[in-house]
């Protein structure tokens, strides 16, 4: 018998369900399991989605499980979390995402699963490192979802200003999935250009933007989607999706994903957003990238912050 | 410049949003405009989903408009609807409805639309008469969903017990989005065969399996889903992407949606969900099927319930 | 590391060239390797590809290998057959493909090969056969494309002339992919009625049209197109790849393919086009149609021609 | 009724077929029409793909036309030209495919099209430039396929190289498509990285490997096609589907195309290959690239052969 992709969700709720519909719609995995501690709304979302088949391109296997599920899984995508509660630190939350972190992660393990985590819990870098700590996989096989959002929120600001397609701005936000994320301006290019310098040369074309504004706006988009709705869901959702495709799919493609540094760009003993290629090893490699002086401070400041946030980590201690 | 395809959905609750997301990530639609009363709801709605265009395989315009940008729009979805508030009768929902969907369409009506509706709002039968009556289109062009997802919901269950694909499942619902739904099973065959004759042939092979309980279960799936997560809209979105594709794509593909019956099926003066063939030009035909004289009944029931509910819109008298 | 999923196609002539970048558009599979006795060919088939994949969804890995390469393939397609030259009818050509495709299964079987058989090379039903004895495998996992591509030319034609999509048309075509196919049209709908109803009913809607002048379209469809362009590469091609994505993809979706018959409509040792369920362990079930007597005996028909071209096969005596 | 997208394609060889399958696997358009001189040919390729509508996510209408159904169509292909006979140089067939183009261009017009052209005929600047002052429309509706195959196969040569995801290699190719063309490394990049600062970096990591090796690999990389195979059709086909997806779903999406240069580069009254914004209107900008002196330098000797080869254009003396 053939093999087929399964992927575990653990969590049920918005973030967790988009994230099982977008796998459904984009038909990237054979199996799709949703765990929740409501097995009920777990069931719910479930049968909302095996309702949608009739007219999905490929016939996904979505259903409510339990741990034991993770067995075979090639994917377990953590998101579940403690409940935002107008809570806008994401190291704020901490706490009560480690609690539940703690209890999820040895019971995926007792399941026997040797597959890749992805883990989208906030605060993801500190819950990242938490999950490689317990489940004891290689650093290759724990990833969190880092940057990648923030990249797809800078990707799509910068399309805005340019009027261009944001698959045609090629960006990277690195650091923090917090406030001390940063962008090394020297990497973004729009349509093959650098972005510093387009806004350099037609300043009149841009009358108000600078660097600063975008980082700013990219920082709050978040927070912004949040007020306005009460929730985000759609653009993390995307993010994972392409994140297990890349795996799943074995593309080597690369995306800016908390990863565990062990001397890259001189930091140690850490999970930070940092461009990296995945494939179905789970982290392939890490390009390093050429920074400049400031912008390797500021990424300094970044992993800073995340190594004193998981200090706080109590269950390691 | 080329004429670019536009979809304009008003509502941005959890349908309407899903409807927007499917609508982003299968690439229907060159743009799609979110409507809500709550502006601030329907733009983070917008943002949440522009922050996935990276990982998508369209760059799709979705922004929130506002009834304006109705009026080069291809397909108006209406999905604003009475909230559930645990109310299980659909037709109990009609009032609120009404007022609601009385004064959506003159607004889109005003922007000089001249498209398609594709009413989505419960009880949708009722609801896309309404729409019918106020906005004076030709009835080609007022859709309602109908028993698109009963039919969906049916499907998938007769693919589980036949550990089948549902979409090598030929089945319809007809009738009303609702109680008095019917399922004609002289027409409902899996992977091309009878399936009252395969329930027939081996008994022993589908224990305690009945064409009535599989009714009774489509019936009460919706209901199933509400209870176990508080709301349903992966599987009605997914009718509605379906139906839009259709109709923008011009496929000339059937699907049992709510259509102005002028004499079919002896019916008159009535919106009910019937297989009909849909294109650029709306509902281009309904293919009239054979019914077995109880068949006939139970739909003719059906509509008579619809009628009587039709009866009761204010607005209208 | 994850399992990733691996196609090889045997022969990169039209057909298995244009398997290939069906699967590579489609994004179906990680891995897809072209095997020619002419590698010069295979690998330029191949770069061509690997030049397309900056437009693709999917990053595959298209590549020219050798037999080594079935080792740990799931699939491996068998295109490779005797050239047509004119020649039209599919057993005269039986005796050169069955050269070639003895010289083939032998050299797959000693990479370690333990996958699924997809046999495209003509005559299908003889050579899928061929491959079964030779193989070793159980019948299970040798599948030949049966009336898979008949089934969607009669589709086609019948959606032409209702002005619906050929999706819509529920039919099938069932026994050799050849002269004696046949249409069982007890179990032909379109749109969910009984095509020879539809016929019956509106005679002067569809002058000129009979079943019988469908069957004969359907028959010579391939012909025709041979006559015109010179080959056939696009409609086999993606009936392949429907197939193969049913397999990889474990569906559960039925498709007309050629099976080893063992009592199934009171045929034994052949194979013939019937609808089957396929899905990761290959054919599933044969989902047994109730035929009319007539049906019954052109389909038993079809089966003797078919037992009498197996007899005639040199390698198996 | 709804507008839906009409593609007319010019020449039913096999990068006029493959172009159309593309289309049609992609679901990019509504209607693709194939116009070929040989009208058998374009109505064998036509049926064929109609055969394999039934395995297609959307129900596109192929079929064969003439030059008549260029009056509504959105795109006009033109993939007609001189067969290649050995013939390396493309400047060499620019005598043959000068006559194909001037006798196509007026048949087109006489139609009543007024959409875009996009040109693939080779030498393709030059047609371009033909059909360009033939047809009257305004130069942004007017593309040829430049470099954007160049491009994808520099993209594919480094992502080999970096065992990358060609698709995270940000590269294009500039100037002529011919011997001529240039890569303007300074723009370069793979995974967000300088390739040239990659190189640098660890040449042991890259043993033999040279920028110039790379750009004469990809001006090869067809050639090597050709020897290999006969003919190249998967690698332009695709490059001509994106190109087309690019503008029919308005996507403002940047692509090395070749555009009419009226003062871009210091260039005047030439086509040639340059990153271009691609939307609904056809080429929406020309983004110009900050170049280096000797990149500046070897694009403008591309152009200059360019212009050469369009003084030898007899038709428009």
């Amino acid at each position: 018998m053939i093999n087929v992709t399964k992927v575990v969700i653990v969590g049920a709720g918005a973030v967790g369900s988009t994230v099982a519909y977008s796998l459904v719609v984009k038909g990237i995995a054979a199996e799709v399991v949703l765990v929740d501690r409501n097995m009920q709304k777990a069931r719910g979302e479930a049968l909302d989605m095996q309702h949608s088949m009739d007219f999905q391109n490929r016939n996904v296997r979505i259903y409510a499980g339990d741990y034991s599920d993770c067995h075979d899984a090639d994917i377990v995508v953590i998101t579940a979390a403690a409940p935002l509660n107008g809570e806008t630190d994401r190291l704020a939350m901490q706490e009560k995402s480690e609690a539940i972190v703690a209890s999820v992660i040895p019971q995926v393990m007792e399941s026997g699963f040797d597959g890749i985590f992805l883990v989208v819990s906030n605060p993801v870098d500190v819950m990242a490192y938490l999950v490689y700590r317990l489940s004891g996989l290689p650093k290759e096989r724990v990833i969190g979802t880092g940057t990648v959002l923030e990249t797809a929120r800078l990707k799509h600001a910068i399309g805005e200003i340019m009027n261009m397609d944001p698959r045609s701005v090629d960006a990277y936000v690195m650091g923090e999935h917090g406030d001390t994320m940063m962008v090394p301006w020297s990497h973004v290019r729009a349509g093959g250009k650098s972005f510093a310098e387009i806004l350099n040369d037609s300043p009149q074309r841009f009358p108000g933007i600078s660097l600063e504004q975008i980082v700013e706006q990219t920082r709050l988009a978040g927070r912004e989607v949040l007020t306005a709705k009460g929730n985000t869901q759609y653009g993390i959702a995307s993010a994972v999706t392409g994140i297990v495709k890349a795996v799943l799919h074995d593309e080597n493609k690369m995306l800016p994903v908390s990863v565990f540094l062990d001397g890259e760009y001189g930091e140690r003993d850490v999970y930070c957003g940092v461009p990296a290629i995945l494939n179905r090893s789970g982290v392939k490699e890490i390009g390093e990238f050429h920074l400049r002086e400031e912008e390797k401070e500021q990424l300094g400041r970044s992993a800073d912050t995340l190594r004193q946030a998981i200090r706080r980590i109590k269950t390691l201690r």
